[in-house]
């Protein structure tokens, strides 16, 4: 069975075969400088991950790994186009494409992205593909309507926790179940592992998204590579501001609501500084880091349940999901 | 064999009877509200009236129809991105999505709606489905690199004929192009069909851009349904542009260059209008008629070489071809 380590060198391996047309290169220019700007690559290290597990570990990779690297062009394409709408200037780190390239640069290499990405699909060859093509596009299609919700909620101070965790499905959820279950069906696995794999992917999907909300104002830009505070700064709803207004006493409920609806004569800094000490006094901090190990542990018990049916531990995928704990970036 | 009406008759049907989740209906509607506002559905009766041809004029055109479709919502998608880097505001008479919407939903509308298209193509149920996906990549990949090269030369003052083929190749033509290979693949002709097929709607697709760039100038709003001069107001290049700085006498090239790049002081209204008064010195409206008619000539040409082989005349497609000759919307 391959290690973390080794599907994940596989992944950058076949990120950087990626063959492009020669012109016009300023389409294609911003497509490579995403790519190439690092990333976790988690989404298609759980395409491999699942199928190498559920094949028994010692097949070759070559027959997914172009499911694996749509679903990680298809995520980049996604994040490219997220920064235009959230006119986000730093992403991994360095500038986003919108920022280098500006708004029209960034909606056209975007769509070309997404292209590219049905694109590499389409190179499979496997008689599966039918099926593995129908659960790429149900990923593709939630994370539109994660984001719709996202964009829907923004200024919003009635956002419950059930409110919000649904948008979270479809934002960030959703790339992880389509992730496992087109490794899982691409693997013959029977439709229990496959919905197993789902709930387990959902759970992490969850607590990885939360954990990005908490990192948002309780990270460091150097380690995390965005611009902390970001998330207040544009009035986005996140974990951290639902369990604020749901834990903070009402008259710091109504200075949270002031702080983002009406303070405008406030600097970005002086707003998120003012945030922030409301968060720390209703004591939001712990509180998330409490619900993210909930669906951390979640997503490790249903793991549990596939590998009990399996008969074998899934090595890289409990990797993965160790290596979310504590997360710093 | 179906006559052009009966043909768009199915494309709007097809497109009426399309399936949208409930919500988030905010993502949905702009797209609904796109592919109700009309439009010529070209590209979509081109699949169509090619596989009714090819097989012989009475098979039933249900399994290519998902192909129409997807062509079709593809189209509507790339006026939709387009609208939003043109700044458009009016399209088909009615207010754009990106004036409805704004930037952001009328981004995240584009991308679902693109997504859509695949979904609906991979609806068919067709042996030929990975010759489709192929074809259906390719044009959906060369209109990127059209508008990538439209956007590169938007305010340049070298642009040659030849240049701004090259670039109406990608834009418009592509899309014409695949629309038949589509349709022919879809009807098992043989590869010099296809080809013979491909020259005619390379021909007929810049004759149909050419037409646009007139009637960007020398058209009726009211009849067009969009805004007449816009083209000019941008500084995009046009076919009318690229006449008149070939045809037009050195001094009032000059004037030409100096209205798209330094006559700020003048409204838009005024910059149209001055424009117009060089074309009409230089002739080129008379220039730009006989130039599209030599494409439709071209397109009737090549259509005709392919009916000889096949033995039987394209109805429906000589109607959409004799539609063009003097369009005014």
């Amino acid at each position: 069975m391959r290690t973390l380590r080794e599907l994940r060198g596989m992944v950058e391996e076949g990120l950087a075969k990626l063959a492009y047309p020669e012109k016009p290169w300023g389409l294609y220019e911003p497509i490579v400088y995403t790519l190439q700007s690092g990333g976790k690559r988690i989404r298609p290290v759980l395409v491999l991950a699942t199928y190498d597990w559920l094949t028994g570990g010692a097949q070759p990779l070559d027959p997914i790994l172009p499911a694996a690297l749509a679903v990680e062009v298809y995520h980049n394409f996604t994040l490219l186009h997220d920064d235009i709408m959230d006119h986000s200037d730093l992403r991994r780190g360095k500038p986003t494409v919108v920022a280098k390239w500006g708004v029209n640069g960034a909606i056209l290499s975007g769509d070309a992205m997404m292209i590219l990405a049905y694109q590499i699909l389409c190179g499979m060859k496997s008689e599966q593909f039918p099926g593995i093509l129908d659960r790429f596009g149900w990923l593709a299609m939630s994370v539109c309507q994660g984001q719709q919700l996202d964009m829907e909620y923004e200024g919003r101070n009635d956002i419950t926790l059930p409110t919000y965790l649904e948008m979270v499905e479809g934002k960030t959820a959703a790339l992880l179940q389509g992730a496992v279950r087109i490794g899982a069906y691409a693997a013959k696995a029977n439709p229990e592992v496959e919905a197993g794999l789902d709930q387990f992917a959902h759970d992490f999907g969850i607590a990885f998204q939360l954990q990005d909300d908490l990192l948002d104002v309780y990270g460091n830009t150097e380690t995390f590579g965005k611009r902390v505070g970001d998330d207040i700064a544009v009035g986005k709803n996140t974990y951290l501001s639902v369990l604020a207004f749901e834990h903070a006493a009402p008259p710091q409920r109504e200075v949270l609501e002031h702080l983002r609806d009406k303070a405008a004569y406030l600097d970005t800094e002086a707003k998120v500084e003012q945030t922030v000490a409301i968060y720390d006094a209703a004591g939001v901090e712990p509180l998330a880091e409490k619900g993210i190990e909930q669906y951390l542990n979640a997503a490790g018990a249903h793991l549990a349940t596939v590998e009990k049916r399996i008969g074998a531990p899934a090595q890289a995928l409990r990797e993965l999901l160790a290596s979310q704990i504590g997360r710093t970036f």
